[in-house]
């Protein structure tokens, strides 16, 4: 079956396009750029949900709902917000649909016209920062510190399954503040939560950095993001936080009575992750022959297949394996014994490699024989035969360094394709023939950024929180630079 | 503070709107119709998902999700759901704003129309079983049993918090099945599970049955419902599961092949329930002091207030607190500490009476003296001074008493409150009287069940599964009838 997929080395965006419909994660929907889920794909987004809400929670949030319609005029309230997201978006006009007069089926019913269009909402700041204003009076309602998941549009012209849809599955933090100092800290908190996610349970290494003011969030007074690099050496934004100063207190008038009895205008952060995130799990350690997951998100971390001629022998090897099951189970492994007769081991061998489950264990009639098993593990295919009474250690043992051998592959890749760079015929040249991250120096403009963009297609990932000062000149423009920034071309 | 709420016996109606808003559980938006769901209100609501969503998996079910907008031309293909459905909803028309050339603000492009409009999911059997086509093709390819969680907009002309709002939070599940008999059993498996969740989680007595043709669901063969009763005698509708046959499948022409090889429709069933059951957990237990809720379900299950004069005593109280906060929350039992000194302590009581924590320990500095505490139960309001030594075993039996207590004074409510009714008379003297279920025979015809609607606003509920055979004549009509079915105004 892994022959059915197209080549990385081939063709990059085929291999992952076929990837996500193959693995049954997802696939178009029959609506212009939604997507549906598929229950193994949803297994995985699931696995992400529950431990990033922990994680929120663990650091004092809570979740709560607000609408999925905005108002129109919202959009009008945050100057630089209605630029970046009002644009290309749902808009709902009417509420009622009728049978036609003339029998042509249903239609809009023109008198059910909206006064004020709805917009399905691309992110909910406005609408958060209406509701909190009602919320607010006193220093003592402060810190908010909500989390909603949700689903949001946006009208996409070009989508890709999970890296780019209209319609997508997130998570939207959003929290009020007495102070300054305090909402930047909560929006450096969040990065570093989502850094941790990335790192711990999807096993990807990120760069954490702030976005050039290009890059921003519309209506951030700053930008932190989570950057990952994907195996075609593209760039793939993961996760951001803002900060988002006094921006929507003033657009939506919301301030409160400090202790001292002054009036202030109240902080604001804004953070989110999205379904996005499968796309980058997917590309960031799979291979030609399919999804390779990090044992701590997949859904089956183990799969126990039973090789037989005949019905004897599979009675005598599903005894065990029931047992086998149950053992690990009362460990904390999730197993799928498949004992279907309608597929050939070789079959399934192929399947459970194309899904991306970690360890697969085989049994057979001289197994049973030899109180042995064949174990195989998915990040390097080794196989393995070992006695049956050191089955559960092991499998727990391969569990966590299957996790930590493919973030060390991951973080390898990284290290291995984030260069230096120091003229900007290298840098172009590189760009074409390696990718990557490339650490450069920039005069800081917003100008040589779009040149730079224009002429590359690279974007300023982040100026890594991490970057060291140096003194160098602007790889475009020779102007002084202190410090390097991280180009790529990006998802 | 519970003055602060209009008494039930004063305006029940109203009781539930200021207690709904008072406890935090949700607000009115700014958006026509939709709700705000407070931090406080949908921590309950993720609770209850948790315990459903359990209960699907166990039942073989896993989770997808499908896109929230549909093609306007999906609503005409099943004839019955259309006229159920398509008209009250929201429409897209438009996918970009644009600023006005004049001016003023911003407007829908008009260049950016869609080519059909697309409707905002007022539920999705459309959408899935268009989308199942292609997933089916052969008996292998059966049950597909898929449950999702999402939002969903009818647009309602009279709204209430949780009991009808225009966007609403649910779970629908669709499956496809290769026989009627195995979709009947899923639809009958679903609704007992919902009327299990309903008893042994909300403390709720449901009666389960089916309902009448005129109350089914638009595209339904049969629909099975479970019923509550509320406090003032109306009936609460809080789950459904429809068999509908071959009707989406014919539809959206979804045939498989069987195992004798030849072609038929796919069998289908839907199950949901919404936020709506938090309205009906609601309005089932709470008291005019506020919400009374069932310890399963309560996000905070034991409140510890100290009460003290200086600083000393609160240090004391303090350092004990903490450590049986700890020891409760070693026993699994959600505990908050409430140290805060803004609040005084009969302040904090009132509060955590309005939210309903089931259990509340107060510490005072002759408890402290005494190693005693008082321990005060929501439910009865009643109070007790306990060894502190005790205090761990105690609140776990109570946390299990008022669990049992609030579903037994429920279902004394419930028993008291259906009354065998034969003659017409007295139909619509109880119902104006006392409300509740009315046990009465009834023809069986849709003309009758109408005009009984119409002379007295009340319904038929559900044909009870467990109704005993008996002969009668119906309370309107004369006609002969054979078993009593359930009539009640209904919310």
């Amino acid at each position: 079956m892994g022959k059915f997929l197209t080549s990385r080395a081939e063709n990059y965006s085929q291999w992952y396009n076929e990837l996500v419909v193959k693995a049954e994660l997802a696939e178009n929907s029959v609506v212009r750029g939604s997507m549906v889920i598929k229950p193994y794909g949803y297994a995985i987004w699931e696995k992400m949900q529950r431990v990033l809400d922990d994680m929120f929670k663990r650091t004092g949030h809570e979740n709560a709902y607000f609408p999925l319609f905005i108002p129109k005029s919202f959009f009008s309230k945050e100057a630089s917000h209605v630029e970046g997201f009002a644009k290309e978006c749902a808009v709902v006009t009417h509420y009622r649909l009728k049978n036609d007069e003339n029998g042509k089926g249903i239609i809009v019913d023109p008198e059910a016209k909206l006064e004020e269009e709805l917009i399905v909402r691309p992110t909910s700041e406005t609408i958060i920062w209406h509701t909190y204003k009602n919320w607010i009076q006193s220093y003592r309602d402060l810190p908010i510190l909500i989390n909603q998941w949700a689903n949001v549009v946006r009208w996409e012209m070009r989508t890709r399954l999970f890296l780019r849809t209209a319609e997508f599955l997130w998570q939207e933090g959003h929290t009020a503040h007495a102070t300054k100092e305090e909402a930047i800290e909560e929006t450096e908190q969040m990065i570093h939560v989502y850094a941790e996610f990335a790192k711990n349970y999807m096993a990807m290494p990120v760069i954490i950095g702030r976005k050039s003011e290009n890059e921003r969030f519309a209506g951030a007074l700053d930008t932190y993001t989570i950057e990952a690099l994907m195996q075609d050496g593209k760039a793939l934004q993961s996760g951001t936080s803002h900060f988002l100063g006094q921006n929507f207190a003033k657009a939506f008038d919301v301030k409160f009575t400090t202790k001292e009895s002054t009036q202030e205008y109240v902080w604001a952060t804004s953070w989110g992750v999205s379904t996005r995130l499968m796309g980058a799990l997917i590309m960031a350690h799979s291979d030609d022959n399919g999804l390779v997951l990090p044992p701590k998100l997949a859904p089956i971390q183990v799969v126990i297949i039973p090789i037989y001629k005949n019905q004897e022998q599979l009675d005598q090897i599903s005894e065990y394996a029931k047992k086998l099951k149950a053992e690990l189970e009362a460990n904390q492994i999730s197993v799928k014994y498949d004992n279907r007769d309608t597929h050939k081991p070789g079959y399934k061998f192929a399947d459970y490699e194309l899904k991306g489950v970690p360890v697969r264990i085989a049994l057979g009639p001289r197994d049973m024989e030899n109180q042995t098993a064949e174990i195989a593990r998915r990040d390097t295919l080794e196989k393995m035969s070992i006695n049956q009474a050191d089955i559960v250690a092991r499998v727990i043992t391969l569990l966590s360094d299957i996790q930590e051998n493919i973030y060390n592959k991951a973080l390898k890749f990284q290290l291995e394709n984030t260069t230096k760079v120091d003229s900007w015929e290298e840098f172009q040249q590189l760009l074409d023939e390696k990718g990557g991250f490339l650490a450069a120096h920039w005069d800081g403009t917003k100008e040589t950024e779009e040149k730079i963009k224009d002429a590359t297609k690279a974007t300023i990932r982040c100026i890594p929180l991490n970057a060291e000062d140096e003194e160098g000149k602007c790889i475009f423009t020779g102007n002084p630079s202190h410090k390097r920034v991280l180009f790529a071309r990006a998802y």
